[in-house]
């Protein structure tokens, strides 16, 4: 979420499109955390249709550095992860059975 | 949770012991969490009483750079957090009242 408004403002369709699988529901609970945290500024605007914007604040984007470091050590392990799990549960299965 | 393991092996109550306020429950689901990701590695010895070690394996090892970069963030940036919490939970009740 927070590497997604990396690059500016969105707003919450745009937001949804680049994040793709989640739902609006989940999306708008999380938009909301973030905002509590101070990571994330709504801006609503008073047009018609109503305009709302999220975007990072100062504390949102000194997260990205940290974040941008995670997702890669993601990427380069997902495999090993996904394998690991995969071992854990045929051992698992054969306990059970 | 990785962290304490940073410095070697430890046992369930070691691990307890050192991070504190954590239900029993918790803990071993965590632990089992992190065993099914592939980033603890559980060690069962035969003695009486039986001797459980929980220990990083090379992934939960490479997962300590960027966790400790993750922990000096949240160090250094919590009280705004907490500041920015305070504030919309203000702004939240006086909306709601």
């Amino acid at each position: 979420m927070l590497l997604t408004l990396a690059d500016g403002p969105l707003r919450f369709s745009g937001l949804r499109q680049l994040i793709g699988s989640v739902t609006p529901k989940v999306l708008t609970s999380t938009l909301r955390t973030l905002e509590r945290d101070g990571l994330v500024q709504r801006t609503v605007y008073a047009q018609v249709p109503v305009r709302v914007d999220y975007e990072l604040t100062d504390i949102g984007h000194s997260l990205l550095g940290p974040m941008e470091i995670l997702r890669k050590w993601s990427e380069s392990h997902a495999s090993k992860v996904l394998q690991a799990r995969d071992e854990f549960d045929a051992r698992d299965d054969l306990i059970r059975s």
